[in-house]
């Protein structure tokens, strides 16, 4: 894809005002009142994955209205009495926790390391997942964005936010963990920041190619998916985009930002036609994050996958500043 | 697309063996009686559709487990009082009831006509649905086929086909009705086998492209959608295949073809690559009714379109002979 | 297809200057008076379609030289002595008149209806049409819009708008008839601006999404078929693009909009890349019609197929006001 | 594209039974007896081209109906009063004759040219072609396959496959000509076929990927165009199929292969969809031509390109050994 | 994509002939002669990677003809002094060694791990390679292996493969290593199987997957890339094709499977257009392994990613038997 | 494609600051040098081709560092004595020099010709080459444009534009030549622009669609190929963008345009996304020919193709004026 976005020199001061509703805060604060009801932990469960290294625990714990949310746990062998920093890590769109031995990164470089499940996703390609989505839903386009769009109270957004957040105090309720950081890439991304704004005990943000940011410009200049099972809902239901659009001001990641001061990592692929740009910048201008603690990374020449593993090396480094092992 | 099915010859005397479970029979009277516990009819509005030659209802009515499931019902004006044939129809997979301007066939010929919602579905295109589905579940590909798939008692196709067997109670629960016909076009096509099979109150079978027929056959020779929400699936879900491979046979629509002698009109494209003719003739080729009165329509160089508004001056004729106004 | 033409506040004052030949007006008035020399009505059969509500004729009026266009004229039974309102369709690029099964929507609310047959088109996809273009043509790019385009006086369009207009002259020499809307979408919408414009007969206005608006600015701004049909021509008569841009310039909708006063609606999708939403508009605010009997619908979030259903209940709203039964 | 017809050695010995019309040979007898009434040359006007090696004129013959055909006639300069051999060259499907410094390389190699043009065709892509079609049509499918096949009589094809055989006469009527090969690829290849079947003044035929051969089997086993507009005009007229492929076996190519004795040199590429590989071992199996004066050169890893510039040598290279400069 | 190849039934038993030269043994042991002149360790030195948990050396090693490799050394931390079995990996197509964070799985399981680098390959996508490849080619088709191919002698293939098993005895130099795996998926599948028939001290092969297995028939089944490279090669040189699949039969997997007695675990998926199953299935049942100790894993309803995570699950579990830490 | 780059009247004055070495001439003076020390002619063989207008020779000629560079070289037959311009002409990216045959428009008119090979490149499609490109490379993109891309030294470019330099060196080596003009589209074009800035005895330059002008916005505005292979080796080196675009500074046609002052034809599609427009007028307005001896075809219409056989016929009449025979 040639660039079709924002010139960088404009990304770069770009503060864009974006819709949000005037019951915002208190949407989410009685919404995260009632999953706080829930004790975080229900099970932790030791497995075998024939990783010598690293210890894996299967987890569930209690997300939107204390459903069961399932995670994997893993921690270099051998750490047991040693408290350590907990990266808590949200999958990309369409992707389950899939296998423990799939994300082995985080535990080599010595944190702990929870792998979040995505309720209901994991079915379309990868290695799956094994939460359920118990709520069901008025009629939706394919995907998860626009199930019980309608209302922000119904909505699947506000479920898998909750749980994103909740997957926090999870994780620090586990023993010898003693600070967290949340990280994801592309809808993970969007978690990781909506984990940051919601759960004030996050200490470090690294968010590549967030999803969900500034969504009312996105579907405008993208055709991408998943931005475009949002058009394709307003294409059927004509006369609910402006109900719609504000059922998703609720979820937009450009508000979440400007509720966390933790220090943060961001990324953006100049060509990301999926996650555009002036999206990702939008959030990350608006951080509550002090300017000299928070930086991003940008990769001109690169769509989707952004730096890929050269950005993974780059959050080694960058955690390893903010919250060393 | 070219031939790529086998030859109309071998076709017409197609009758493979499908994977039937023992307790086939026993799950659907058990989920029948379930469903046969709440009256059907649950709302039966007038509307106004601008339409000076029919008159329009909204309509609820008892799905499985009594949820309420939308319809349009519609007959020719001022003819209250006159028992009319009433037609059920189910949309193809993807819409949902629409809009009432949006299917005048059926009245303008004289019939009464219940135009049923698919619950969920309706968001992906077109003019919409009203139905939502209120139940979860476990990770699904993106699509309706797979939802719940792990198990046939959690199987959305379960609910959607006892939907449609129960709409053919409700609609001769309306006034003035006389007897019930059942027709559908690709998804509307299996469900209006299914209904057939699984409510012996129907009179009349019309099945265009049906889909849901000889599943595991069509997954194997089309990677279309949506056959392919189910080859996603299992991709996925590796070790899954017998036990989804059994949950989708309760919902074949060879076997419920097998369960009806309603006199029938079915048809196929022999280039139809999203419901292959096999299936199509395998459920035709099993259909318990005498074969002088059934037929097929073969359209050779039709792909899923088949025979379009030719076949509909086709079913209208038919209609005429087996269930005349 | 995100966002691409010019933002909604800019298309609601669009008034382009559109290219217009010095002898427009009598290019066309000479080419009316030829067709005028011709009885519009040259066969009216009853035929029988099964449709107990509406009684359906198969027509052949004469069309640009006299040649025979045909059509299918209906209106609900029961109707003879009862002059009523006839909306004249055209059909949407590539389609015929198709069966008569399939346009119902204007007989089941009442009216009279003329399902105009598009010469030569039909045999692409959809149920066919039945009649010949008998006029041959220098070499064109496939399709039909650069047929004969060299000269406006052999074009295509030339002969299909003058169809479009005697359709009027013939619907209107039927029996019980009173008054005459023209409707239709894509090319339809095009060829009822046309007919709009060039028979002052015309009392109502309905296009959808119209083709062969401000073609000039089309063919920049989009590479979709039909108006690639044009590029098509011009890549390969790299010498032609002034003569042909002129003939072309006597078929612009934007012309024959300025012609009329009759009430209108209009539609358009803002993501419609086929007939993009500034040439919608260009002939929209060129209307010679009051404001205040003038209205657009907008629909920002489709394609092609615009409002599809809903717009058509608005249509219905609206022809009940403007053309009441 | 991977092998997908009948592997080389079924290939060689094909011989299908192929549709043939009892009036077969009186259609063409009466055809070209209707076309022989017409002096072959109506026009011969030298040109200016630039090339100093190559004479050039711009042609125009009579075809069907004495219909003015275009071509342009080349040979080396300075060979007036030097009998050559002609060399009379069919285009390709949508393209027409071109511009004259198109095709260099016969008139380079010492033979006389005629370079026919195709009516109506010649504005999709290219340089154009300057040779109307006068004759218009019933709604047939987009492109020219379709155009009046309801009926032998009436079909494109036929004035096409006429000019082809007609333009042998008119090469033949030149000064300083004294024997003439027919050459052609695709489209053109079929055409070359067709003329060497319907004029036995053709000493030499040279076909490469030759379309309209065994066409009832081609559009069952590829969907690729131009067949494909067969498929889609006979997806419209569900019930004309017997009259099309009636209408089409009066143009097939296995037919007219039979009618010549002619010395061939035929190519194929095996994975050729466009022109497939089965149709035109059809067509060589059935030359009339003794076994050891035709060849056919198989390119086993090429598409419809076949041998592109290499058969070309292998062309020229056998002209010379059939009829020499 | 749909099921296109063998039945699984006639895979299972599935053991084609194979083109094999008759010097081939020849022309491996002299090719592997030459390399075996150079000390296979060239160059180790530790880097950092900020992964705690484990150590990694930048590693180059004596290829073919001694040039230089570069591979990504890595073992758990603090095992030195503890021999351990090393696993030797190689890269997919188009991708290099990319950067040391992204293979973690083999030392998180307590291997060593040699991740070998791809001559010239690494910049297509991905996180890049370094090692060039220094030898010049004819022209070839765009990628990697049709360079050089008009001859065995200067093929990259034959370069390729002595690198792969070239690092056998590489990874074998290194300290405190007692034995060695090769592991591969696609072409790093087929690199495997190479490295396994050339070089006896390899203990366990896992393939995956493996391209370059009876590369003769997928060049006739699929047209999937990277075998296209060599169709659109043969279809340039039109008349190299046995002097291309001769020099091709040096480099196939099934001769090499044919070499080796390790134990083996392979897998395909039943729909992998990229490396089709008959070719898997036709190396593996070549292998000289006895029975028992081979297995291969089957993945009916996956492309080209077969068991993803799920057969690493399975590589780990089998590796513990055969190679235990 | 629809209109994507400046409008017409933007691009007439379009003259972009376009990123130069400071070294550039130097670089280019020594590697000339290097050039020169090698005899230009090392090959001169007369061939037979069937042509009996024109002979044709196979040649090799010394390229960069003395490489072996194939040509094939036509004249008019009959010549020899007669001194004749030539006309050197380059290949598109991706083909060869092919066979003789295929290119017989220069000396058709009378001039010598001279069709150079391009080192490696040929195997893709078409009928081949002949030169090897002895010079390996480091990890490159697919394709041949970033091969050695890391140092302007090592570029694949420099080898290939010093070939096309020395090309007219070794045409003007023949006997009975007496001048030079170079030629080429796409890829071609690019090489006579950069043959004509490092060769001053280049009398004519003709450039239609040229390649490698204003790279690095060319690379930002269309992501078609072959210039996507500049952004997928970016996107894979993401730290190398500054020195990759600095070593493409050395071959950009602007600055080899500013060092010639031949008279020059060149020509632009204006929907041309693989040679966007804005690179051909910065090339264009960049040329050191004074105004009166410059023209450029503009073609608003075309794509890649641009004017075709139209603008050959252009060429043809301005080498007439500009270089007569």
């Amino acid at each position: 894809m040639a660039l079709f976005d924002l010139p960088l020199a404009e990304l770069e001061k770009y503060r864009p005002t974006v819709r949000k509703p005037a019951d915002f805060d208190h949407f989410w604060t009685s919404t995260l009142d009632d999953a706080a009801r829930f004790e975080p932990l229900i099970a932790v469960d030791p497995i075998t994955t024939g990783l010598a290294l690293i210890h894996t625990w299967d987890i569930a714990f209690a997300g939107y209205a204390g459903h069961p949310i399932r995670a994997w746990y893993s921690r270099p062998a051998g750490t047991q009495g040693h408290p350590l920093p907990v990266v808590v890590e949200y999958p990309g769109y369409g992707r389950g926790r899939g296998l423990p031995v799939e994300r082995l990164l985080w535990p080599s470089a010595g944190y702990a390391h929870l792998l979040v499940d995505t309720r209901g996703q994991g079915g379309q390609y990868g290695n799956g997942g094994d939460t359920p989505d118990p709520v069901g839903s008025a009629p939706s386009a394919p995907g998860f964005l626009t199930r019980g769009i309608g209302d922000p109270g119904t909505a699947y957004l506000r479920r898998l936010l909750t749980d994103a957040a909740r997957a926090v105090d999870a994780a620090l309720a586990l023993p010898d963990v003693e600070s967290a950081a949340v990280v994801g890439n592309s809808q993970g991304g969007g978690l990781a920041i909506a984990a940051a704004g919601l759960n004030n005990r996050v200490d470090a943000l690294l968010a590549s190619a967030p999803l969900l940011c500034q969504v009312e410009r996105a579907i405008g200049i993208t055709d991408a998916e998943p931005y475009n099972e949002i058009v394709r809902y307003l294409s059927v239901h004509r006369r609910s985009a402006e109900r719609v659009l504000n059922s998703l001001s609720y979820f937009d990641g450009v508000h979440f930002a400007g509720r966390t001061t933790a220090p943060a990592l961001f990324a953006t692929g100049l060509r990301d036609t999926i996650c555009p740009p002036s999206g990702v910048f939008a959030a990350f201008n608006a951080l509550g994050t002090p300017l000299h603690r928070k930086e991003i990374a940008v990769y001109p020449y690169n769509h989707h996958e952004g730096g890929d593993a050269h950005h993974v090396v780059r959050q080694l480094s960058w955690m390893n500043d903010h919250l060393p092992v």
